[in-house]
């Protein structure tokens, strides 16, 4: 009954293959290879257009350069206060651009609203240049607790945010995941809504370490490829990068892995809500939120439970937790088994 | 016959086999699992003392974030004028630092002499506050010429450093190559000989991607662990980092991986010599550099051997390549074969 | 009638004579010369105790020299969400600091209450290496809406800062405002309050150009004076920042200069409440913010006075200003003549 | 006998009444004032073209925020391996422009060579993304030695630097000097021979700290405001920065004080030459440097004399010093008297 991240399940076979299919002969360092130049091209099919690509390890990494290459060091990324960029990156995105500085917005559900955002805008960075200036709108797709943002909400936002200047950041840590509960195109969830710059996981989703940064704004590709090398972002053996991505693009892959952890997270609310367990946001993606009766929690935690409590703050959540519940998150994954989820709400069920 | 780069070559199998062994279950992320503990002893047990480990993913990310904790911002690095941090890394040290300056320096053979870096140290960093003052020293062991720092080399520079306040960093790329040249103990050429901080290097020698931060000081412990994250190096899927050091440890399978690479190298070293060509260091490690005739230069491109022209600069040639001549850089890499060896030398005696 | 700013008034004549009675001669640049050092003795007199002074031209270099000594560039600064080194400095602290938060919390009056701080710090910074830790803690005295904290307030949220290894800032940009309202020593009111790190400004108070940083931690000495020079901010003509402290000082001009100000605030404060205008907040140091009608804003600035409107979020005000409220800040200075305030005043009790 | 440094003059006479006469009623702070306005348009007419003008209080900065406007921070900076910008800024570039590299070549005379230049431009950079980048080169005018670059050695640097795409930073600490010395136009040195970015420094040449960043790119106008206040380097009372630039114009009282300066150290470079002491280099601004015999050495510095010795190194001295002698370094300002000039000469004479 494991449930703490999608970063603690392992690499899934097609991709773990792919690295090993690809472990033979020799081929160019530092991304100088043809398996290279294939995912390349495959990224620029994906999403129906050219794009600069730049495969990196790590979502912090990722998104770190990418807000580097839209921010000045005197800028501004107007962000969720909950973001992962604002709260779980131990300032990789100033050290990355830096200096830049991140302003953090409460909103509903992990998502910003147009309102919230253009008041900020409204108020912020006028004073030059006393004041930073927002450079940058930065939404996490999936969001933080599991929401997803539709087309129409992105474009919104995004609309806002160039009209004002602002370039457009994507963290789709999680992206798969958010386009297996939309059902669109990569193209209209993306640029098509406004955004400029893409962090594309693999990681959470199934590989073993492997995110791309996906620039749809072609100018960006020399900044961007600098920057990563001086990151130490830039891996020798590349091809085994590439080779991750090859495994989870090839035959869709990554829409069965991202179906899978979707379906699990659908599952777990469900049996929640049937429960009677409080289940405060709408389950999108591949987390669920719960509040957790205090007794519950140790209940569940006895029997090997592993889950993590949440902080309940920014995020809308109305009631707040009362003292004897748990605001407690729950993430799925490709690896989660149906009979993890069916054991977990046996638990539940008996113990309320 | 590719001697283009030991990036060049493959994962070697029983890494690769390790990294499969450990795809099963959950485990916990961010270097919070039974593997990376288990890594850290084997590490501390390799060095016959108490070490704080970082586990990154490249060489250039390795040193940058060791170099961070030595020097302030304010401090400067003195280092080998041709040396990786100084020339190929993009200004990575500056980045991870602050922007603290490498001071290259010329020396024979890829080697910082003694007398160099006391005449430097004499020179340097008096006039405070108008100066950057020295605060490291950086070795590279091998070096990038393939040549060796023995034990007393490496203690009667680092004497000199420590002297005058410096720490000293050890880029060990190629420290498997090193150790088997030496045929010492770890201990022996690092923290025994005055070294604090070493990046030893799996990935040239067999790994997919796998570098250890290695800091003897462990009071550097916090810091190197926040820089690491904040530099996007922390990988969440952890355990496949520390898999790639189990398959490089277990039953000394560096070594073998290093032996072969540095018998193929001498191989090849002994091979020019002996048709006459001039081979200006010693081969110690797996790298051999030669100064090709231009004509045997394109009849061995033509004959699809792979290597790169090298900068003869800075390093104590002496003499200087000719207009007549190439001066050439062969890696050899655990993956190298004798036949691709004797296959080039073949044309070398042809053409000679 | 200006009360735009304190920046907007000139140099008291004291402290320009000081210049001119030390354009003599040749002294040492960079600080090599005798009034420096007098200056830096008369400032440990100033303290009681023996510290570090880097004297500077702005209160933004102050702030951004002090902050860096305390954080690390993965740590965090908690300051009041108006706060200067938040609001007005674009970004300086961030570059100083290699990159470190600032987390800016709400507080009435422009003052942090223990309750947040706490609050803040029991929820932030816990999760290694995720998160930025929390390092520093600053304080504006007097704060940004011209309130002062007391001894007692200061020692309270120093006491929870250093009880969890943060240092303590005190931003003095209108320090001298302040400590004529308490009638305090400076001692009580910085170290033995818990301040590690005062800048204590002289250019609002009427100075041309000159700003000290004082480190009650003489250990952060070197650190301090390697930052300044490489922020750009060591004069070569040091003297003349001497001098203006030399001025300042003297025969506790710093009082005079700061005791009519601070009247002058006060009058007008009384003025207007005596005229039915709202105060919002207890007028201690030389700012009075009031909430004007929007026709008396207009029939003010028709009569020439300048002053600027204000943000009101984030410092408790309650109730907000409605839709024909204007929130205006004004400003006196050691220039601010009585008659001004009273033509002020008249036009007030006119259009009331 | 003051010839320590022309930092260790005082303020021109006309210098000090500009800041006194601006002394009056109340200015906009920040650059908001009538006096700055007129600066910058007098600037424009002083270069005869339109300009952006940021005005600071250092060289260090004024250098560092000017290089940070033409180089990325994986850029890399040409210049003298003597320069300021390299040897006596403590980093100051490296922080302000997030990490750039500084160059530093040999040149005889304190002057680059477009040789040298043009070696290093064929050697550096080429391979993206592991090679910093050459984005800058950097004059100083006038050298760290007291000699002046024509604007035909100007325009031929700088067309060997734009053909490669790098931008032209002249550091003009003694700018004033090395016109009076060329007796050309400023423009004809700066921008029509091709320089991107002046720092024209009034300090050294009789102000009390007043630095100007000239761009004859405007297009780099927000970016260099933005940086400016970011670095605590944006004066709030900007009219006295200002008023020191009114000072320094007016009847072209820069001319007198360069004029003055030049004069006096001809005089003692004439004299030196005529006692047959070595002057290695011509002297063409306020700096004479001279292989003084040790006994002379003692002997001057026993009268009284102050002077410092200067590192023989990179800017080829042919002869070295002897063990015999030592390499002096005599700086003359507007306040050196002729008086002193001639009574060092007395004693040279006497001793030889």
């Amino acid at each position: 009954m494991f449930f703490g991240s999608d970063n603690t399940a392992g690499i899934s076979a097609p991709i773990l293959a792919a690295i090993a299919a690809t472990n033979t002969g020799y081929a160019g360092g530092y991304g100088n290879d043809a398996l290279t130049r294939e995912i390349e091209a495959r990224l620029a099919d994906f999403f129906e257009r050219e794009v600069t690509v730049a495969l990196v390890t790590t979502g912090t990494a990722a998104n770190a350069l990418a807000l580097a290459c839209i921010v000045k060091p005197w800028g501004a990324v107007i962000c969720h206060a909950e973001a992962h960029i604002m709260v779980d990156e131990c300032g990789a995105p100033e050290l990355f651009s830096g200096g830049a500085k991140l302003i953090g917005l409460e909103g509903h559900g992990g998502k910003l609203a147009p309102q919230t955002v253009a008041e900020t805008l409204e108020r912020t960075g006028h004073q030059m240049p006393h004041h930073v200036r927002p450079q940058a709108l930065s939404l996490t797709q999936a969001s933080e607790v599991g929401t997803v943002y539709t087309p129409d909400e992105v474009a919104a936002l995004a609309t806002l945010a160039r009209d004002t200047g602002l370039g457009v950041h994507m963290d789709g840590a999680r992206f798969a995941n958010a386009l297996v509960h939309l059902g669109c195109t990569p193209a209209e969830i993306t640029w098509r809504a406004g955004v400029d710059m893409l962090c594309f996981g693999a990681t959470k989703a199934g590989a073993l370490a492997a995110e791309a940064v996906i620039a749809f704004d072609t100018g960006i590709a020399e900044e961007l490829i600098y920057r990563r090398k001086r990151a130490g972002q830039l891996i020798s053996k590349h091809r085994f990068l590439a080779a991750q991505w090859q495994g989870f693009l090839e035959k869709d892959h990554w829409r069965d892995l991202a179906a899978h952890a979707n379906a699990m997270a659908t599952r777990l609310a469900e049996g929640l809500l049937a429960a009677g367990i409080q289940v405060p946001f709408e389950t999108q993606a591949n987390e669920v939120f719960a509040l957790l009766p205090v007794e519950l929690d140790a209940t569940l935690r006895a029997a090997g439970a592993v889950y993590y409590p949440w902080s309940p703050h920014a995020i809308g959540l109305d009631p707040m937790p009362t003292q004897g519940q748990v605001f407690a998150r729950f993430v799925t994954s490709f690896q989660t088994r149906e009979g993890d989820v069916d054991a977990l709400l046996d638990r539940v069920r008996a113990a309320t």
